[in-house]
């Protein structure tokens, strides 16, 4: 199995990757977009996308690749991983010594309560990336690094704290798009992309309501502007259950007509019932 | 009428709170939020907040108030105006003597074909915001800035083109936050916020049936995380319709014990209605 993801070695994505497959084969990318078109050209067999952080919501790179692309893959799993942000550096350190403490902008503000605690007299410093601030921290004594604790060990760096978000509920949920239809499982999600018409306003609940009327759970909603005219939307909708089911196609078949336009993104196992 | 906005003199914001009421005692604060506790705090009678644009969708900050606030305020107005990107500098430059065009990031990519058609070896540089990239340009021969038209004029600057921007169809929906309630016009909105409970996957459908049923106008939904668990979520809902109005007020009423919690952020005149 070939997995294309957002490079480079030590992101999370590559850690959601490993999760999906422990034996994958790992195909580091620089966009996400990039190991999505790795997918559509046979060079990979999955791509693995972060879709949602539990503290930062919905990631709109991967939005923006479901909603503006003709696309040959579909979603065929989802993964959830806890994210935590190391503190690393070179080893034998002393904490009082520390003058900088470099990350991506996003991980020192979720870390910043804690980075108080520990090393109050350190100043952040952004880098374009976790990756880029790990490496950066092997070349300079009194500067530590937050990042993947994966990230670490080919550096020779130490692991000073394997997690210090200030928030321990920060997850990322990541979906795998591929090629192949996944059959049904008895425990499934299904995600849809639709649009209304510009002359329909408030017809969200009328796509909603065949969904509604037949008990079918509809865990996620999420809009995205479609940068055509303020109040008109994409919006990306997950239910339960699969494609394939009477049910739910039946749902689709009658809340169709009443969008502009519908896709289904793909239909694939629930996270919880692959680990419960 | 005193309104406070997001600063300084010569943002979007200001451009709205003067649609709103030419006549108002403009107050700027450094921060939305600032903004809002000038109300609060009876300073100033009410705060003008972006919320919505048509090209990057909910403005967080704002969310974040209506979501994280205990509010002594609700949404009182909405004012939707287009946001124009023009092109401003020193007087009597040539284009082909320009090096660098200042702007924020957003708007230089909201610019990046125009830039490249009208000057194209100018190198763009990255600005704080559009009213700094301004103030520099007054400093600085062979530099243009983005920015509000606005703000050109009390520096004496020249207006090289009204709008540079590569997409026409921007727009941002404003709110206006007061403490006064305002009665039913005959064509008003309603915005709700509600979360669910955790053990409740899909009960989403639930909150949004008593509106479907009465066919009450949902123009909009926006989801955002709780930061609490993943898959879970705030819900910003519009509909049509005054809390006052017996259907709303009963359909409310229905939602409400399906919701952890439900909050009426308030009824105000649909921005249609007052404009045409």
């Amino acid at each position: 199995m070939r997995i294309s993801h957002l490079g480079p070695t030590g992101t999370h994505t590559e850690s959601a990757a490993i999760e999906y497959d422990p034996n994958a084969q790992l195909m580091p990318y620089p966009t996400v977009k990039d190991a999505v078109h790795a997918v559509e050209r046979d060079e990979a067999d999955l791509a693995i996308c972060a879709i949602e952080n539990a503290l930062e919501g919905a990631v709109i790179e991967t939005l923006v690749i479901l909603q503006n692309e003709i696309l040959s893959v579909n979603i065929s799993a989802e993964i959830v991983i806890p994210i935590k942000h190391a503190l690393i550096g070179i080893p034998n350190q002393s904490f009082t010594n520390i003058t900088t403490v470099h990350s991506h902008p996003q991980a020192l503000a979720q870390c910043r309560d804690n980075l108080m605690a520990l090393v109050p007299n350190a100043k952040p410093v952004a880098a374009l990336s976790t990756a880029a601030a790990i490496e950066s921290t092997t070349r300079n004594p009194n500067t530590l690094a937050i990042g993947n604790i994966r990230a670490a060990k080919p550096q020779s760096l130490h692991v000073y704290n394997p997690d210090i978000s200030d928030n321990k509920n920060n997850q990322t949920r990541f979906i795998a798009l591929g090629k192949n239809l996944v059959p049904p499982t008895g425990d499934d999600k299904t995600s849809l992309i639709f649009t209304m018409a510009h002359d329909l306003p408030g017809s969200l609940v009328d796509v909603l309501s065949p969904f509604a009327k037949r008990k079918i759970n509809l865990s996620r909603i999420e809009s995205r502007p479609t940068r055509q005219q303020l109040g008109t939307y994409y919006f990306f909708v997950d239910i339960h259950g699969h494609q394939d089911d009477t049910l739910i196609a039946d749902a689709i078949k009658e809340a169709q007509p009443k969008t502009q336009w519908l896709n289904i993104l793909g239909s694939y196992p629930r996270w919880n019932y692959i680990k419960s």
